[in-house]
């Protein structure tokens, strides 16, 4: 029988719990409505005991997340608009819980592991990913490494331009990307869920314009091989007229591929995180395995 | 005597031509001014020539410049306004004439070099190095390793929010960064050279106000460990209200140190680009030494 590894994707509003095989192979999967630490892990401990058993545990969480692994915090969740998670030993609450080695990464970091391996970013030596959905996240793959800086990446909080006096709902920029393209940004500007909008609201031309102007500025500062965007938020239809506004705003500026394969949806149909918890506890090689 | 070392920054209005030790020490300096590539590096040959030998020579170049050693170009001037300059095979030509192995690399990146070996980057593991001068580049380096996409990094291309509707002068995009907060853009809005403009003019506060969305732009996208602003725009005393703002903007979102400490000038004085240079040429092992 092949050897099994256990993937958590902690979300702020559910855990999916899975195993799998080195295969990208999900055998079994559970989702646990994220309550508080106990009851939640308690959860999470119990489906890995009715299962066989796994060699290691990947988890890609929400954050933000202690990732230096200097700190005696390693694998704490450090700030959260969920009280009851701040300051909580995630890495060493599942290690405990589930006896073997846990891996921990952010989320985002987590799901562009998944990209390079199952995704739209195998085989390219850099890409950038990014989810736009309850928050915007990004992650550089490059070199088979994700950039790691002081702590993770915080793309999605840069500052573009924006065409009206919206201020956004970020409660620390107001009206940074994340503040006003993320899905709860749409849904306080117009009142509907994102994924209620009709295709043909005025919704979309201004998501559009922030997306491109987030995505040509990822791009300069990056310089990556692909962009891939995932997320809740993006639609299949809003890739066309994206890439023609990325291509205008960069105006030939930087030699790129042509952008219907530069600038790309993920093809892991909402899978990318739990696949790259998975592969979070499979690469050993990776330092943060513990 | 100690081993000899070349070193070429390589600009649109002069070359600057130097020897020196792999500690760092300059031993003989030239400057050229930039013609038509035969005579300029006609000059360039005849400096060396002058010199006792050096084992290698490192180029720090205006570009853009094809940097995939994978490219028959490799080491080319690609596009450039100088359109002498265009297409111009700068490592094969300096390889030719001084017989020696020849590295080459970006202004920019040159410059984070020299700041990462002698600079405001010495011992820090990740720094974002930035220029403020004719046109406004950056480079990342993180690990001991300068981040390389699809080509070099551009991110002074990048989109910010703008107070006012100044159309900016970059060729390609109007309004990114450059086209607003470079030195010619400056001189462009106000009809005065940076250089010569008081610091109550109200040219600095705008600055001010580009530069510090740049920053936090810059520090959400790569979280570097610091951020050294070097260039001929960026006077001392731009950078107390610079941290403030950029303080304001990120608002404690971001854990880092005291920005006096971590968004700091170039201690280098006009130098990072050529001891940049010169590290190329004694760093060996990096790839692009051929």
């Amino acid at each position: 029988m092949n050897e099994l590894f256990g993937a958590i994707e902690a979300g702020g509003t559910k855990f999916v719990c899975a195993t799998g095989t080195a295969a990208g192979e999900i055998l079994q999967r559970v989702r646990i409505p994220t309550g508080d630490p106990a009851d939640t892990i308690s959860q999470v401990a119990a489906f890995f005991r009715s299962q066989p058993p796994v060699s290691a545990i990947g988890i890609g969480s929400f954050g933000p997340l202690q990732l230096d692994p200097r700190s005696s915090q390693y694998g704490f969740i450090t700030s959260t608009p969920k009280t009851a998670w701040v300051q909580f030993d995630l890495l060493g609450a599942v290690r405990a819980a589930a006896g073997v080695p846990v891996a921990i990464d952010t989320d985002v970091n987590a799901a562009a592991l998944g990209e390079s391996r199952w995704g739209a970013g195998r085989g390219v030596r850099s890409f950038v990913y990014v989810t736009v959905g309850t928050g915007i996240g990004g992650a550089l793959m490059a070199d088979g490494t994700l950039l790691r800086g002081r702590s993770h990446l915080e793309m999605g909080h840069i500052r573009i331009p924006s065409p009206d006096s919206f201020p956004g709902i970020c409660p620390y920029h107001g009206n940074c990307l994340e503040g006003l393209a993320s899905g709860p940004a749409i849904e306080a500007r117009w009142n509907i869920a994102a994924e209620h909008l009709p295709l043909d609201h005025p919704a979309w031309p201004l998501e559009i314009e922030y997306l491109a102007h987030a995505c040509a500025n990822w791009i300069c500062t990056l310089v990556p091989e692909r962009v891939i965007l995932g997320g809740g938020v993006m639609r299949a239809e809003l890739f066309p007229p994206l890439r023609a506004r990325v291509r205008e705003l960069l105006n030939d500026y930087l030699p790129l591929p042509p952008l219907n394969e530069y600038l790309v949806p993920s093809p892991l149909a909402g899978n990318a995180g739990i696949l790259g918890a998975l592969e979070l506890a499979v690469s050993r090689a990776i330092p943060q395995l513990t």
